[in-house]
Order: C-alpha cells, then structure tokens, then sequence
C-alpha cells in the first residue's frame, strides 16, 4: 500500500491516491475519503445488487471483531473467510476492533487484553485470539489491537501513558505473531495512535508507532463526543506532524462533516462511514448541501432554510458526551416529523439515488412511520449515496482550493 | 376481465388464463394463481428493483385499505393514485379491504360501517367513504365493502344472516356509486361471498352476489384458524357450484400450501400471497418440495426430513384459532436454530434465487440474531420465489392431472 499525493498544502488537507490495495495490489482508493461502512456483516439491509446500484462506492469495506468475534469458530470451519461467508463481491476487507456506531461499555481492558461486544455479549481478546481471528476473517488489512479506552473526560494522565504503552505493546506482539504467519502473507497492519487529550502522549504515541512497519495509522479515542473540535484538531495536527507523508491516516469514531472537513485540514486521509447509517437508524435523512460548483446566488436560494432541523448545533458547545452521537444533527431532515406527510418531493433535490429517483418524502414518511424496513433500505441507499457525494465534492474542494467554499456551504452560513 | 379456462376438472381444480385485466385490458394472469402482497404499501422490505430481479412474479399487487385508509387526504391531493404514490410501477392494483396477516379487533361493524385497522388506529368506513377511498386509490379492480365478522367459532346463525344481508346492501351501493363515477370508469368490482359455517347461507350469499355485475367472487369468513379443512372444501365446494364459471374465485386468508391445494380443487382460482411474509415475519424460510417433475426415487431422496420442523402439524387437529397464523408450520425451516450456524449450504438446494445463489444458512443465522434488517430482504426474496414456484408447480399438476403427486410431494407423506 502506498499513498500518492498529488497535493498536500499545510491547513487544507491532502489530496491524493491510495495504491497497491489488497494482496494483488491492484486496487486504489481516492483520498481524503472514507471505507464503506458494514453493520453486523452487512452493508445495513441492502442486499450485495442494491448496493452496486449505487454509483461510485469506495473498494474498501470495513467489517469489525465486535461484530465477528463469536463467528470465529464458524469462519475457521468454513475457512474461506468473512468476505465470502457474508456474500461481499469485489471489495477488499479492513478489519477493525471496535464498531464506531456502538460505543462498548469501559472498564474491561487489562495489560494483556482488550473486549469487544457482539451480540451475545463479551469477548475477551488476548493478542493471540485477536490474531487468530484476523486469520479466520482474512482481511487485506486490518488494524492492531489497541487500547483505547481514553476518551473520557476524567481520564488520568497515568491511565493516558498506560494506554499508550499497552497499545504499542499489543502492536510490537501482533507484528510479531503476523511476520511468523503464513496465511497472512500480503496483509497490511496499521498501527493505532492513543494518547487521550494529552499532547505529549499523542506525540509519543504516534513517534513509537511510526518506528513500526506499520502501513499506516489509525488514530484513536478522538471521537464524536470525546472531546471539542478544537481540541481534537489541535491533538491531530500534533499527530499527524510526526506521521510519514506517504502512509495514511485513519480516524476513528469522526464523521459529521463539519468535524470531517476540520480533520482533514490538519491531515487526516481516511474516515469511517458510520455516519449515514446512524442517520438512517433514526429515520432521517442526509439533505446538507456540497455543491460547490453553483454560483453563489443560486446556492443561496438552494438553502431551503425550512428543511432543516437545528437539534444538532448544540454539540457545538463545550457540552460533549457520547449520547450525542444519537441525536439528530442538522444535516439531516426528519421524516417521521408530520409535516412530510403531504411532500411528494424527493428527499433532496437532483439527488440520482434510487430512493430520490423512484419516491417521494410522503411515501418515506409513511414507511416510517408504519415501520417497513423498507424504509431503512431506502434511506440506507439515500444517505450512503449523498454521503459518498460530499466526500467527492471534498476532493474537488482540496484540489481546487475550495474548502472554505465547502465549509460555508455544509454549515449555511449566509455571509458570503 | 374474463376467465378463459383451458381446463376445468371436477376434484382437480381450474386451469386457465384470467384475461382483460387492467384499465387497458391488456394484462392476464394464470390460474389458480396468487397476487402479489405487500404490507403497509410496499412488498415487504424490497426496493422495486430488488423485486424485479424475481422471475414471474404476479401482474397483480394486492393493496389493503387497511394499510391505506389514513392516507386518504394524502392521497386525494396527490391525485394520482397509490401505485404511483408508492413507487409501483408495472404492476396492476387490486385493493382489498383486510390485511389477511394482521386479523382485526372484532365487534366493530354496524349496519352502515365496517372498521380498518391501520397504524394509527381504528377508521370507520361507510359506503361513501370507502369509495370515496377507491377514487383516491385507483385500483383495477377492488374488492366491494363487505361485513366478515363470521369467522368465530360461537357465532350465531342469525348473525351469520346479518352478514350476508349487510354484506349485499353494501355491494348494491358501491355498484350505484360505482356507476355513478366517472374516476372509476374501467374499474372492476369483486363481490363478497359470506355465509360463515352454514351452508345454506353460503349458498344464498353466492346466488345472490352473482346475480350482481360483478367481475369476480371473494370468498370470505373462510381464513386459516377459523374452521377445519373438511369443513372449508365443503362450503366452498358448495359456494362454487353457484357461481359463472367464467368469473373468478378469489379466496381470502387462506395461504398454506396444503390449505391451497385443497381448495384448488373445489374450484378456488386465486389466492393472496401474505404467507410467504407471515414465514419471513418468524425468521423462517420456506423448503418444503413441490418438484414434481422427479422420479420418485430421486424425489425420496430429496427430502432431508431433518431439515424441516413439524410445529405446524398440530394445526390438522380440531383445536384452532387465529392465534395459529403465526406459528411456525411443516413447511419451513426456522434459521434463528442453533443448528444452522455453520450450515454452508443455501437456504434450499438447486433454488434459483438471489439469496440462495449468494447466501448460505449460517449467514442468515448470524443476520437473524443479530437483528439485521437485511434478513428480512433476503427471506422476502427467497420466501416470495419458492412460493411461485409452488403456484407454477400446482398449474402444471392441473394441468397433467398431477395434484395427488403434488399433494405428497407437499406433505412429503413416504407412501408412493
């Protein structure tokens, strides 16, 4: 895997060409973007040819040990590993520990293991465990096992140090325990980056890590709801000032767009895409705008300020806490809100999704609101696309200096 | 719409082709057949072009009132109609007034109103308001308001009586107000056949609805739970001998393969299609064999009698009741078990569909525990294929005077 940048230019991000992808390293991936997000095994309730309706997904899709851990005895029986057990055609894999729509319960790491949560509740990983899944899972790359259990407030700085030490431990045993192993010949690691909201912790953390032959970073407890904005983009710029250029950063746990835009001017290259399925769990749908192509007086006129719910911009204040992450945020409209009962227009717009091309918010509401999961299918298809779109209008932003175009235009702001 | 039968054989059933369907006339329909359900106004979970990618699937969708009722502001003021509201396309309606899968409260119905159920409630429907309803649809053809309240085991004979006189009045209405209506120019009417348990009022209710112009016969009061097979052929044995040959029998609530099999040959042509949900519904997919084009040895040995549960057995003796509906049955496999979690095989062997083609039991398994949606749209599509298959296998055993191979092969009795 290696990371070709066409543009890097210091407080407006990276542009560039994730190549070499998977063990035939013949794939790519666009960066800054963002790997297909999978639930449970599944890309949320859309069967493999819906999905592939859609135009222009990401060739990487992530699947996480949370949701596959108790599988481990069925994929080493079954031995073609989880790609093929759960029916995904032509992506490659990248395994990571913890699901970013399901914060796990705290309190269950210890020197020599970490937790997940799958449905049948806890499972504890040694080093050894977590690679043998890796083995029975068969991803192209997958993330090493770390200790991550940072991001709340009252976190002491010796815990900090702890997890930092603890996660490159687990990090150099993985490597090891990788280079020995036969089966996992052409698999990529990437290295995770702790260090809580302690600058000098980050920067160890991300010093140590990068000494590894890591093929990139994922940086860790740096989530939604962790810690504010500023914070967080000041410990990423920190982190990412220590990175090798040409190997790719990975955050976890980010996916709002205004908190995408901000990372990715301090660096980063890759986000999950947990986004568009909490919105979708919670019956809404994406409609913020990132045309940045309009000229300015149509897009003004495009902001249908009514559209749009307010219940997200109170996250901006210093008031964080995980909960958040299901609240409704102000990209995204209601439609189980009565007044789309009678709006027989699509969801957004000139929106070419499936859902905006074949029905309107009223049908969508009625879905809803009778609970077909039809709806859920639906608004999977909506908010996956729309999401994939800004991160394309993001590309286009970078490359031709247009972030701040994009800022104003996802936020609304009005004073252009 | 005009029956054309290619075969009618007293005891095995009528064989035919139901043509001038449609405003345009320009559709058909084999029978005996069934159309096509949906549930809260979409097939269950499926996009269209998920649907699509079924092979003969019925030209007619089934709509309920009680699915649709609240909507009828809505619905008026798109102005045009449900298929296009929800995003059906190529497909006739046919809109009925109960949802055969979700029984309603009993003891709602007056001289001059029957009740729907939908999600929000109870909605009382006269004459008027139920046609005005049928404007705001734009069915085909529909179902005439009809008082069906006979299905309990204690009703009485004067009651049943009550029904039958209610459900004619209603019937001499909707035809005036039918006639009177330009919007339903074109559209077709199906009178209901009541009568309950007693003979001789079924037969009057038969006599009397066909002197109507109707273009076809519900038979009603009839469903799975409320009377035993022999009891059921019988009545309807006796309800068909009073009506033209030449307009079809539309039974309702009658699902299960033996149940269809049987009243197939006393003369029903048509039947709704909510058991195949109702088995999704439960975590369960359908597998019982109606290939009747096997040898018989081959035939012995394609019937894995591990494979399939027997919960539904016990509906054959006297006791039953609606509650019935949603037991699991003979006919299907339940892959919550733990037994199938590291089953590799396809939901059924040689089955042509999506699911099976791409999808093996224990990765349904892990869908259904873990509660993904996507389970549901793959058991809607296998579920919604096996069960044409069995219509398409009960028209070629009418056709070759095969019905008692295919009764065995459906009950998988080793008696050959």
């Amino acid at each position: 895997m290696k990371l070709e940048l066409a543009r890097v230019v210091r407080g407006t991000g990276r542009l560039g060409v994730l190549r070499g992808l998977g063990r035939t390293a013949q794939h790519s991936l666009e960066v800054p973007g963002c790997l297909l997000y999978t639930h449970l095994g599944a890309v949320p309730h859309l069967t493999q040819d819906t999905l592939h309706t859609l135009s222009s997904l990401p060739s990487v899709t992530q699947v996480t040990l949370s949701n596959i851990a108790e599988h481990q005895e069925v994929l080493e029986e079954f031995k073609d590993g989880f790609r093929k057990f759960a029916g995904l055609h032509d992506t490659l894999l990248y395994c990571s520990l913890h699901d970013s729509a399901a914060p796990c319960p705290t309190g269950y790491t210890t020197n020599k293991t970490v937790s997940v949560w799958g449905s049948g509740g806890r499972i504890e990983l040694t080093v050894a465990k977590f690679m043998a899944l890796q083995k029975a899972v068969q991803p192209d790359w997958y993330q090493s096992m770390a200790d991550g259990e940072t991001w709340q407030n009252n976190t002491s700085r010796k815990r900090v140090r702890k997890s930092v030490d603890r996660t490159l431990a687990h990090l150099d045993e993985c490597l090891l325990a990788h280079q020995n192993s036969q089966e996992l010949e052409g698999v990529e690691v990437f290295g995770v980056v702790e260090g809580g909201d302690i600058p000098e912790e980050r920067v160890r953390s991300a010093r140590e890590t990068a000494k590894r032959p890591v093929a990139g970073f994922c940086l860790d407890g740096l989530q939604t709801g962790s810690m504010d904005q500023a914070l967080r983009t000041q410990l990423i710029a920190a982190v990412t000032k220590e990175l090798p250029e040409e190997k790719p950063r990975l955050l976890q746990g980010v996916g709002r767009p205004d908190e995408v835009l901000a990372c990715v001017e301090v660096g980063v290259d890759l986000f999950e895409s947990f986004f568009p399925f909490q919105v979708t769990e919670r019956g809404c749908a994406l409609c913020f705008s990132f045309n940045i192509s309009l000229d300015p007086e149509r897009a003004v006129l495009e902001l249908n300020e009514d559209e749009r719910d307010t219940a997200g911009e109170t996250q901006h204040n210093g008031d964080v806490s995980l909960d958040d992450q299901t609240r409704m945020t102000s990209f995204e409209m209601n439609l189980k809100d009565k007044r789309y009962h009678d709006d027989f227009r699509p969801l957004v717009e000139g929106c070419g999704c499936y859902c905006c091309k074949n029905h309107q918010r009223a049908y969508l509401h009625h879905l809803l609101v009778t609970n077909e999961l039809l709806a859920g299918v639906l608004l999977t298809i909506h908010n996956t696309a729309h999401y994939q779109g800004f991160f394309s209008a993001l590309r286009e932003a970078v490359a031709g200096d247009k972030l701040d175009i994009l800022r104003r235009r996802v936020l609304r702001e009005r004073k252009e």
